[in-house]
């Protein structure tokens, strides 16, 4: 059966950024399953299924409703378990945690800054209304303003990065020699920027940027068929 | 048979201190082997087992020697299969390389730095001639010089832990229910400062402190073998 995946998009349904709604696009693609992705602007994820949750991604599995991209990875390994794991195995699971926490603490407050503004132009109007509200009170400043000291932050931001960019020099993925789940709550983040953003954030040689190049290629070409920002 | 563990120290034997050592005691005691503790000072590590290495720990199991925290614990999770797990499957031991990479580039500068005026005053003589010529020529400074500001870079070195603290909000271990040497490494790092310096790097309610307090009480507290500095 197919699943269903409620994903956010903007005005143009066709570019879906949302850094959650990646990682289970891939997590989903990692086990071959099908799904189906449905689009939901900001205003209207609370509706989804009833209400069940503030925030997407939520799939429906049958009659199984998940929400939360780690609980969906979970969900996934625990009904299709002689599919390809997403954590490979009880350890993988618990440093995920700590991997998720990482990315959430480390590389998106910086990416959701940079790429404030450029995500705010990708939204229909009323989810424009609702974005600038929430993210003006959570940075307590003009959305306009959020974006502007990015370049003078950039080499910071690319210093916090060095832990993943030491890791690449034993192994291809953070999952080892192939990826896991652990890779794409990471890859979520870059790909976010990349669909909202022109702003260029890693240089091309970095060994960061090869690793995002290598989730992209994923899964034929997964993370490719929403073109970069421009 | 015993393992023989070659393990750093400073004038008085009985207080080991070497982060990197203090992860491979974990592991052992993890593992449930018995294990013999050979102290060497720096000076003298290039010697063991015919100069295999030139660092510690290095462990010598029968008629195989291994040097280094992290292969030694792949080492001993082949080599005894049947005694507790040091990484929970194959997922666990690619995010123990990531978790490796943090504690070294986000807990170790600063530790190491903070602690550098302590652990050179525990060393014996000869052993703080190399201890002096070594860090300075690393720092680029005076060893006086190195920890003076540590008290102002203290709050920022906290902020550098939130992705641990904030996983410890879902499980008491990086291992998850229970610990795995994920865990081992970070509680090394925190051992290296426990021992060596009577400066306090956190709050005694930080989730950090609650995480390393537990690792202190593990197998039998053998973390607490050794005392704090004061």
């Amino acid at each position: 059966m197919t699943i269903l995946l409620y994903e956010l998009a903007g005005a143009d349904t066709s570019r879906p950024f949302s850094p959650h709604c990646w990682k289970t696009v891939l997590s989903l693609a990692h086990k071959g399953l099908d799904f189906e992705r449905r689009t939901v602007p900001f205003t209207r994820v609370g509706a989804i299924e009833g209400g069940i949750s503030r925030t997407v991604p939520v799939i429906r599995d049958g009659d199984k409703v998940v929400p939360d991209s780690f609980s969906i990875a979970l969900y996934l390994d625990e009904t299709y378990p002689t599919r390809p794991s997403l954590f490979g195995g009880p350890g993988g699971i618990a440093a995920a945690r700590f991997i998720e926490r990482w990315s959430q603490l480390t590389v998106h407050p910086y990416l959701g800054a940079a790429a404030l503004l450029d995500i705010h132009s990708m939204l229909a109007a009323e989810d424009q209304a609702y974005f600038r509200d929430s993210r003006e009170k959570r940075f307590g400043k003009r959305l306009e303003e959020v974006p502007l000291d990015r370049e003078r932050r950039l080499a910071a931001f690319r210093a916090t990065l060095e832990p993943l960019r030491s890791m690449l020099a034993y192994q291809p993925f953070i999952g080892g020699a192939s990826p896991l789940f652990a890779d794409y709550i990471v890859f979520g983040a870059f790909q976010w920027m990349r669909i909202s953003s022109p702003f260029q954030v890693l240089l091309a040689d970095d060994p960061v940027a090869v690793w995002f190049e290598r989730c992209l290629d994923l899964h034929g070409g997964l993370g490719r068929s929403v073109s970069a920002a421009t």
